[in-house]
């Protein structure tokens, strides 16, 4: 299985957010999060690094 | 092992550019793809979706 786990990246480190992701669709500013029982989180931010092999999908917030 | 293919999203269908993709990397509107030999393609344009169950990395290109 190759489902990952999300991340916010904060500036004292990176938050974990979402487990057993399984696909990942940045659109217009945000960043839609899926899991394997189809639970969906929206992140307002944009993708700033997926490692496959560490399973880790890392997003940054956009500023406020 | 979780490694995937990376695609470029055409008008006609989808462009298979890179395999065993171990890590993506959005930057100022380039996608920086990786692959397990250390191999590096620089795409402009922007991820449009992450597949990992079907290990399917689609990017979209950005227009000229």
């Amino acid at each position: 299985m190759c489902e990952s786990a999300a991340y916010i990246l904060k500036e004292d480190g990176m938050e974990r957010i979402m487990d057993n992701v399984v696909s990942v669709d940045p659109f217009e500013g945000k960043v839609y999060l899926t899991d394997l029982l189809g639970e969906q989180k929206i992140i307002d931010g944009e993708i700033k690094e997926i490692r496959l092999m560490d399973h880790k999908i890392i997003i940054k917030e956009n500023k406020r």
